[in-house]
């Protein structure tokens, strides 16, 4: 099988490497010789370490009849979106890594593939087979939740927060100058990587259609110290975690830092390493742990799509299963979302200020789990709480009101608990 | 499709259980329905939840042409070994959970079984789709090595005796009295069914057709206190890890306690749960974890092979790969394996002893890398030390001496160090 692969950067260079250096194994495995005979690049003079041949000419490659697989890894959405059509349409099995087109066009393109094959492992935790593992692995089960930490830029600064003390402002410096985190990070630390990641997710597990916009994403950018420290006191971990989750009919997407209970096993995914925990009703916990990024760890994932598409000649539905299973699944809407939360509140410290934001609570039905009070410099206090479970609606609304009130002097923080 | 269940025991009844509760979601997936038909058991009289019809006679189930899939739970060799070939000789696929019986004989079973699917998902790590991974997820990798911990029996003995202190005794049994080891442990504790596991990954991974007999299996039973202070003074944990490793054209298969470091993902399973990492050429680390016993988890791994018959309708390779790829790997004798050791000596607390055990451990070319001495009653010590890589052959050769000098007091205890 003859491959174009659209998009000669680090991945797709590892592609082409690593269907070189290790065909012996990967014909052996796919039945079939795979090799990847021409790239699309922008400029044909910059220095490459690939042996095809490259092109500037997109439809060079998409009318070539002779290619059979069309991997495509051009970052951006609209214009990769055109070329997958075409590639379709003319019966080219796709292979994709690009995540920001999934996230908004994975239905109309798996509809458009039909029964020819349309492929992204690779777009989800890098080199983790999660896909894999959720399309043939666990079709036993009723999937409950998905838990992933699958961004490796906030998960390689909050380790670094909580395990060396370092604040968000000088982690996120080092993150740049170790090429870990981009000029402008907002993509990874505002959580926008880790959510297009999820929707995919969301599709397979439940054949949920949203878009970005539609889901809860916040990301790692307010927390401090304080929160660190509140974390620490009672054995929490933070974690920017991607969260899908069956509740009645309803379906949770949501990506947001969490404290989470250092004894759970995605709790200990450190650095830059990502893991995917998955609750099957019948399996229990079971967790995909590995790297997320990189070169060859994501051609890995790309090849194994390639190897799949040469010895099964057809398409995986994009869903878990060959046909809706008649379940009425909806996506839930953020503010009914209930969860435990964390609040960090910078108060007056002066007698009668406690009651007050108690009685703030105490209107929304919040009901306090633990709370610490720590003075600070010029007469005040952080005041760090812990709810039990709660309604999002109402946590908002409560933050609101504390937000307008005179004894509360700074917009509070709050970080979910998940449980 | 038609199912009879050979074996009617806790999985048996979970995976007819299963098949009748999640049958929506299972046909959806499967595109066919899977119907659990028949089981076969030893007493008719006996309770069990399941609404299968039940029977003694194994014929009845073989010779019914309407029976499509055989799942075969029974346990033991040599019987399941007759069945289960009479089922493929018969055409009908089959799904065994038996990691005894593959131990002994997967390779005249697979060759046997040709293009009817013969599978085994459930039969290494039970709930975690550990082969799927290796066979699907990781086909652009050479594998390096795949360590495993994967006897829950030793894990939840293990972590308890390092988090509490606990002593071997005490532990093996309160784990008889909870019902996670059996009255006669010995096939969990000395590692052979981790061994039988272990089996399996490596023909998968590697093709190395073994034995039990044939390779490295130490248990867990001569782990002490001594070496629990120790390990946690230097920051390891002990497992009961198998290893699976390529050394040039070499494999290592071996299961034996190692102490490995808390910062090693694996290190960090405990409990019961099993967890494999598998170190791919291209993909880096990645790990897998999850439920390695239990009715429902096993249940759900055999399901997991059950759909992807119906949608494959041939059965996947034993090796990850179509056809040999040409590597010719052999089985490393147990003698020339290298890897850091641990060890434990009671010594006469003297004068020239610590020059004595030096000077042998020197005649073997075996370095000390770090080394407690700790008084005991009587006039003598704990040697608690740890070396370089130096040679097992070399290694036992030093340990034969040492046992047989008068200075060191005991049979002195090795624990291998996993780097």
């Amino acid at each position: 099988m003859r491959i174009g692969i659209l998009g000669v950067g680090t991945v797709g260079a590892s592609v082409a490497n690593i269907l070189k250096d290790n065909k012996d194994i990967i014909t052996a495995r796919a039945g079939v010789e795979l090799e990847p005979v021409i790239g699309l690049v922008n400029n044909l003079n910059k220095e490459r370490n690939v042996s095809i041949k490259l092109t500037t000419d997109v439809d060079e490659i998409l009318n070539d009849e002779s290619i059979d697989i069309i991997v495509e890894l051009m970052g951006g959405i609209e214009k990769p979106y055109e070329v997958v059509k075409k590639a379709l349409e003319k019966g080219k099995a796709v292979v994709t890594a690009n995540k920001a087109l999934l996230a908004y066009h994975r239905y109309e393109l798996q509809d458009l593939a039909g029964d020819t094959p349309f492929e992204y492992e690779a777009a989800v935790a890098g080199g983790i087979p999660i896909i894999n593992a959720l399309r043939d692995g666990l079709t036993a089960n009723h999937i409950e939740s998905i838990r992933g930490i699958m961004n490796g830029t906030c998960n390689y600064m909050l380790t670094k927060m909580i395990n060396e003390g370092v604040d968000y402002h000088t982690i996120l410096a080092e993150a740049q100058e170790l090429g870990y985190a981009e000029a402008d990070p907002t993509f990874d630390v505002g959580g926008f990587d880790a959510a297009h990641k999820l929707l995919i997710l969301g599709s397979i597990a439940y054949g949920i259609d949203a878009k970005p916009e539609d889901i809860l994403i916040e990301g790692i950018e307010n927390i401090a110290p304080a929160d660190i420290d509140f974390a620490s006191e009672f054995n929490y971990s933070i974690k920017l975690l991607t969260i899908a989750k069956k509740v009645g009919t309803k379906i949770e997407l949501r990506v947001h830092p969490v404290l989470i209970s250092n004894d759970e096993m995605i709790a200990k995914v450190d650095g830059v390493m990502n893991g995917v925990s998955v609750i099957g009703d019948k399996v229990g916990e079971t967790m995909y742990y590995g790297p997320g990024a990189g070169g060859d760890a994501t051609a890995s994932a790309v090849i194994a799509n390639i190897v799949d598409i040469a010895r099964r000649g057809k398409g995986s539905p994009m869903l878990g299963f060959e046909s809706s299973h008649g379940e009425n699944l909806t996506l839930m809407p953020k503010e009914e979302i209930q969860t435990k939360y964390y609040l960090r509140l910078k108060i007056e410290d002066k007698a009668g200020v406690l009651a007050k934001v108690s009685n703030i609570f105490a209107d929304k039905n919040i009901s306090i789990e633990k709370m610490i009070q720590k003075p600070l410099k010029n007469n005040c206090a952080h005041l760090l709480l812990s709810t039990h479970t709660c309604i999002e609606k109402d946590i908002n609304e409560a933050l609101k009101t504390l937000e307008d009130t005179s004894v509360v002097t700074d917009k509070p923080v709050m970080i979910r608990i998940e449980d």
